[in-house]
């Protein structure tokens, strides 16, 4: 029986409506395992901007320093993609966040739930089996280089920088995890053009041999991308550089059906933070249909991660398997098959899977 | 009747075996048209290396600039790939080629034999009927930024960078293919991180206005990644990046049922290239299996674009769509439906694609 302080930090968009079943989630957690869970909230991104003109506020982020874990939605607004000159965005809280806290490691696991093979666009005697753990590097690259204008702003540059030291620290954490599962690693770099990634293949190469058991692999990113539908079950863990990662994992949640169905755990020198890999989606924000179970199972994983409760984060992946058994889905993950009192909205779909806690 | 001087630049790996394949089908064309077409070779890539030292010798860079058109294969090879820290690489030639030549403008068109819906990973009912051209930016981003060390080698760095005089000339050759096709235009970036983008997404809704009959829409990039795969008749015209076209065609390779299908046109400021996206493929080079279509649809490319010969470049791309109704296959596009003796080497599949022009 523990007790534990956790942020919950819903942001914008579905952010706002998926973080609240993920959080009712974890209520329930708390009571049948007879453990007690605080919580508090805090704004990041356009919510924040709009509330203080600072899209992470000191605040928000010292709530997050002194939490044990924090529940976390999205970021971002239509509003300043449409404005690529806007000077303060969303996505600066969220970067400032991973950079503040030390979340260099950005775990995303990607396995199908056996029920929603036939929701993937991919085949599923290609889809059956594949379970892939993506490790991205989530505070260097070229997200956080220097960036800017030259030319009176006719050019723009944007810099990617990695030191061994980054390079390493996620390495490492992505050899352990192999260790404990297939025992295979694929590195994903463009080592043929792109100077950060020869050093990343430089150390990758380098602490390879502390690990022996496990079987390395390099991969150009554009090969990967190809061969992650053409064969994902090649695939066992995958750690590679912030900015292919997005991309590479964004891609990767086709294979479990939907986006909708993905979390991810940020960790590092500090608080975790857990978040669907999902965004903010305002084309469905506030209908009710988004799918709560990314956010359901971001609170498994921080459980899981941030807690050591493996029983705990065990139960609620297996409501979600039960809820996805009894044949309900949200619209995202319906298929033709899907009778139409099984579609169901935000708040059902939680409600659903809190009757198999 | 028309005479021209094509050089043939096989590069590196299959390179070598495909293009030879696409010269025969160029020579049967010209005897079938009454052209004259003349011919002479260049090295480029790790052969070149071996020959010369040099990844892309003047001689060869000379060769290209008096050719009408440059039928390209591929370069590479594992022994740099293994070596992150070599100094002479055989991409530095293909870079130097495409800067030199000003080849800003990479076209991809993915489009699926319908005889091939079964051999991609995707679901054919996602597929049928997909039609997308992409143009990828090939002579700036992060490819020919500075790049190096920092600290004693410790810290790696790249420098992407775009003009608006880069973003704007591949802007509008994207937005005027767009007019002849479905007239939708997808342009994507990671405009919500990355400077380059956002100077990107300025300059394509700057010119957007004078395009009114072109719908266009923004996406980024690690969205369009997972898009191509859920729904990709939702696109069109897709335009992008260097870098981030060099990932989502190869991904966009899986909707054409193999890579092994799709060929390329790099066109801009003088000599146009013409080569497969797959690579040197050094795991089958040699063995006589690689798939020589690709080659043969770049011919099929060199023919309408550089010498506008709509009706050859037409009686080339039937002559493959034939052979793949009369059931033939190479190793990489064959299922399981597919009879052994159907399946064919490179040299055997050239033969039979000869047979119906
Ligand atoms: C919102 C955006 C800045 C972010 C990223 O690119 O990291 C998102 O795509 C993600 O993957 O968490
Ligand atoms: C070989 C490599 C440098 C090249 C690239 O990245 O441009 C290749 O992947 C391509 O797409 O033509």
């Amino acid at each position: 029986m523990a007790t534990k302080h956790i942020l919950i930090v819903p942001g914008d968009g579905i952010g706002q409506e998926v973080t609240a079943v993920g959080k009712k989630v974890l209520d329930k957690i708390a009571a049948k395992f007879g453990h007690t869970f605080t919580y508090d909230e805090a704004l990041i991104g356009h919510v924040a901007i709009e509330a203080t003109g600072n899209p992470l506020p000191d605040e928000s982020l010292e709530k997050m320093r002194k939490s044990d874990a924090v529940l976390f939605g999205a970021v971002g607004h239509p509003k300043y993609d449409n404005d690529p000159s806007a000077k303060v965005r969303p996505e600066q809280g969220l970067l400032k966040m991973r950079k503040e806290l030390g979340l260099y490691a950005n775990l995303r696991p990607i396995k199908l739930f056996d029920e929603l093979l036939g929701a993937s666009s991919i085949k599923p005697e290609i889809l059956k089996g594949a379970d892939i753990l993506f490790f991205r590097e989530l505070t260097g690259d070229i997200y956080f280089g220097e960036k800017g204008r030259k030319n009176d702003g006719d050019t723009a540059y944007d810099i990617a920088e990695y030191s061994r030291y980054e390079v390493e620290r996620i390495a490492r954490k992505a050899f352990e995890a192999a260790r404990t599962r297939r025992k295979k690693l694929c590195s994903v770099d463009k080592a043929n053009v792109i100077e950060t990634s020869r050093l990343w293949r430089e150390v990758i190469q380098k602490i390879a041999p502390e690990y022996p058991d496990v079987e390395v692999e390099h991969q150009f990113v554009d090969a990967t991308a190809m061969l992650l539908i053409k064969d994902p079950r090649r695939f066992d863990v995958v750690v590679t550089a912030n900015l292919f990662g997005d991309i590479l994992t964004d891609e990767a949640s086709q294979i479990a059906g939907s986006m909708g169905m993905l979390a991810s755990a940020s960790v590092g020198d500090g608080t975790g933070v857990y978040e669907p890999i999902h965004g903010s989606a305002h084309d469905i924000t506030g209908k009710g249909v988004a799918n709560p179970l990314a956010s359901i199972l971001s609170a498994a994983l921080l459980l899981d991660i941030s807690f050591g409760m493996k029983a705990e984060s065990e139960a609620v992946i297996n409501a979600v398997d039960q809820v996805l058994k009894a044949g309900f889905r949200t619209r995202d993950i319906a298929d033709q098959q899907t009778p139409a009192d099984k579609i169901l909205g935000t708040e059902a779909m939680g409600a659903e899977v809190m009757k198999h806690l």
